[in-house]
């Protein structure tokens, strides 16, 4: 594997390591826990993963450490700092015994079903050691949920002599391993399942975990580009840039990067939800900064859009819902039209209020939402270019207020949408550090015989030498919703509060950042350098926990 | 101005200056030059300005230095380093005498002509040491062509009382200081203009221009995230990503990231016009590679695309020439027509040759190729998005394939265009410390009396103490060329040169790129930690000067 210069260097870097978790380690217990919600519900669905305390680790002048294999699997969409999380658990389990194995399941949980895996040796590992990306060992989207799935799975566990598996995954993945555990333990099949929190998403937190690993490095690789662009925008002042920004449902990343970089718009999902707004109501405050800005003579700007925004919008969350049932039910007749006749059929089937909103949407989205549908026959909402969508609609909105004499500016747009740029950056070094220490956590949690459990690091907005290292019962995080019609057991999934500091900070703050050019310009993520350049928290952790 | 850590910790960062110019300094002449071409006709239009020859900085101990006022303007696109060529200009002025005073005309050239400056206190330019963009004093493209300009300019010029200005731009913006100073120096004004080699393009280059200034840093932000992407692919292993670089004519910047990050596959405009290719034939190219890889069951791939890429296609070059001339011709009968009947209008007018290129496009292409025209009635091509022009034609054709069993794979694409994320970063340990020499000389040639000449830094692979600083007469890059169908004197644009290095170098190599995944990530720009990371040149600029 050739390398860049970067990739040499950084592979020398030592994640620092919270002090108990330094030398040998003993497990503090607390008192057992409850889940979330639906106490009842989910103690019965986990009898024998329920109730388990939170576990904290001290430094111990004994080894709890023992003669163990363990399996390791990447889950889901990537996050940097994945292959830390697998170099700690490596190098924690080969300090407990050198004959200890790790063995890695390729391409995610799908090689654990089809027995796809890999022994993770000292020389392989190296190459991997501060590097972003899931590449080690590739990661994947099967869910593991059948039963055929957990005993193709321990077949595979027994084959191989392994003690537990780790599962690195976000919110779902998480609840799955918690499943599997659940089941493994019902049949006393002596395995044990450890989860690690991951998502750049950051809507895996609670009162256990404080953020989930890779949002610090996604977070500050996007503020770099949106930073790079605001300097662009204010020294060409000629166009509005609107960026959209990967994180499915919650607004985390928009908010985090608005934190950071000050853009004159951020809209907030959650927000737009809460207060019921309408897309046309969006399309006018953001013509109405673009027009305040005009009369100052600034016809530039930058503006922050979430991935998820076009389902939190009420109205049209409603509209796609009702497409989606319609289409479901009248899918065959609705096929074979053409697309003009198509629109017309869903015009005659929407209900009044739905129609109102189809009705105001663009030409390109509407056909988008008419026809283009995925396999099960949704709409793919992903598909929709938002920020497209809504710089067409304050343009249409600006010519018409243009043609009352309300605004006088100059509108030229331009589009951006940063996803892909940062989910495999090279981890930051609190990334570095904090998935590093969930994976020794992992180890110990494993070597002392807890399943179900999720490896957690806390106060990691202190010095990493101070950071509490454990274990959180999955299960304690849980709560009962409907998902494909049915009541499941899943892990609460974070989106931005309202009432939460972060966004409090940015609502105190976003009408002078709209009116004036307040842009900050965080740069490039640094690893070597001052601390307060290479060390600092994402703004969102630093407001959280201060 | 609120500032991030980054920008607060690097404003601290004293730019290495080469050793010829830490102290006095004195003029080393060389012969005359002449024109690279043309010399005749060049020497005719600049009568005054012709023939100077090369100086080159040497250590001194007396100042040639003076009581003098200069003006700076910032010219074009934004480039990284753009404002440490004023910070070098402002320290050295100041150095010379602490009542030489620096004027900054505000959002280009315009300013000179408009009267809008500012004057560059210490205070002020603080802020922006080390720091990217243009909005220190804004950039703009009006361009100074015409006698009235001139006499405009003058008029702020003896009112401030400049004696000199530096402009800081590309190819185009230094061939118009040179035909200001010419008019400056022919009606014996008295005022001095010097030229500063600046564009991320990188175009501007020659046996005098090692290197344009912000092609180092941008080029390595574009790598950052290519890196990223590459191994979000290597993860996944699902995605073919196509990337668009700017860059305009030439493709420096899609090679220089190529050398850097290996992607499966680079296009180099200039090689496909060279080999006289089609748009279909660069496609089957495309998808040879992606149906070898998958046979190898690697779904996946990075395609680096230049901007420039569509205008270098022989065929499509001379259908937009001849739509251009036809639409000139005919654009009233043309333009009341519907887009059925204007796209039968074309069908009807276009030679057999170009009719022939007309029809293999895609719908959406050629509707923008007969609908969408700028104000002078051109084809706007910089909107044809090229990225997902190539991965349509691309599906269209593995859809072929595999109709005819020719190919099993499955192919995904999805799309990026990077530019302005790059052209505003903070500039690297090389474009700080190239564009303070660049300033510092400006400020040597004004006070050694030039005019028309370009500052130069040279040997810019060596350690900065060895960099040899001077300035070149900027006839000595001109040859004449025909512009908007008359001939003009002007810089030789450098395009890639196929028997180049850094070409000959990528040749070499893509095969292996193509079938193999030999990714390398090299991260983002760091200021500081060790040397090989932090102040490595580009790979264009290694392999032209090795």
């Amino acid at each position: 594997m050739e390398k860049s210069a970067l990739q040499q260097a950084r592979k020398a870097y030592l994640p620092k390591l919270p002090e108990a978790l330094k030398g040998y380690v003993k497990v503090k217990e607390g008192a057992p826990t409850n889940s979330v919600d639906n106490q009842e519900e989910i103690k019965k669905l986990f009898p024998n993963t329920y109730g388990m305390p939170i576990v904290e680790f001290e430094p111990s002048d004994v080894e709890a450490g023992q003669a163990m294999n363990v399996g390791v699997i990447l889950s889901g969409g990537q996050a940097p700092g994945g292959h830390n999380v697998i170099t700690g658990l490596f190098d924690t389990i080969k300090k407990m015994n050198p004959d200890n194995k790790l063995y890695g399941f390729i391409l995610g949980p799908g090689g654990l079903v089809d027995h796809k895996y890999m022994e993770i040796t000292a020389d392989f590992i190296d190459d991997y050691r501060n590097t972003g990306g899931f590449d080690m060992i590739g990661s994947g989207r099967t869910k593991l949920e059948k039963v055929e799935q957990f005993e193709k799975g321990i077949e595979i566990v027994r084959e191989l002599g392994i003690k537990a598996l780790v599962i690195i995954g976000g919110d779902d993945s998480n609840t799955n391993a918690c499943v599997l555990a659940e089941y493994y333990a019902a049949k006393n099949y002596g395995v044990q399942v450890i989860g690690c929190p991951k998502t750049i998403d950051g809507d895996l937190k609670n009162s256990q975990i404080e953020t989930s690993f890779g949002f610090d490095t996604a977070t500050k690789t996007y503020s770099e580009l949106i930073g790079n662009i605001e300097r662009d925008c204010n020294s060409a002042r000629k166009y509005w840039h609107f960026i959209k920004l990967m994180g499915r449902s919650a607004s985390h990343i928009a908010l985090e990067c608005a934190l950071q970089c000050q853009p004159n718009i951020c809209l907030v999902s959650e927000e737009i939800k809460a207060k019921n707004m309408t897309l046309n109501q969006i399309v006018e405050n953001i013509c109405e900064v673009i027009s305040y800005r005009a009369k100052q003579g600034n016809n530039f700007g930058v503006i922050l859009v979430p991935e998820g925004l076009i389902e939190f919008i009420p109205s049209i969350g409603k509209l796609i819902e009702e497409l989606n049932d319609l289409l479901a039910a009248h899918g065959n007749d609705y096929k074979g039209l053409d697309p003009v006749a198509q629109r017309e059929y869903i015009m005659a089937h929407l209900s009044e209020e739905n129609k109102q909103t189809f009705a105001t949407l663009p030409d390109n989205v509407a056909r988008q939402l008419s026809l283009d549908r995925d396999p099960h026959g949704n709409v793919q909402v992903s598909l929709i270019e938002t920020e497209k969508l809504l710089s067409d609609m304050c343009a249409a909105k600006l010519a018409q207020w243009k043609a009352e004499g309300k605004y006088t500016g100059k509108f030229s747009a331009l589009h951006h949408f940063f996803g892909y740029e940062g989910r495999c950056a090279a981890p930051s070094n609190f990334d570095a550090d904090y998935c590093y220490a969930l994976g020794t956590s992992a180890a110990h949690l494993i070597a002392n015989g807890k399943t179900g459990y999720m490896a957690i690091v806390k106060n990691t907005t202190a010095p990493t030498s101070e950071w509490k290292a454990g274990g959180v019962p999955i299960t304690m995080m849980m709560n009962m919703e409907r998902r494909n019609g049915e009541m499941k057991p899943v892990i609460r999934k974070a989106l931005v509060e309202l009432d939460g500091k972060p966004f409090k900070e940015f609502e105190m703050q976003r009408d002078h950042w709209a009116k004036e050019t307040c842009y900050i310009y965080p740069g490039p993520i640094q690893y070597w350098g001052p601390s307060e350049v290479c060390d600092r928290p994402t703004r969102t952790l630093a407001l959280e926990q201060e």
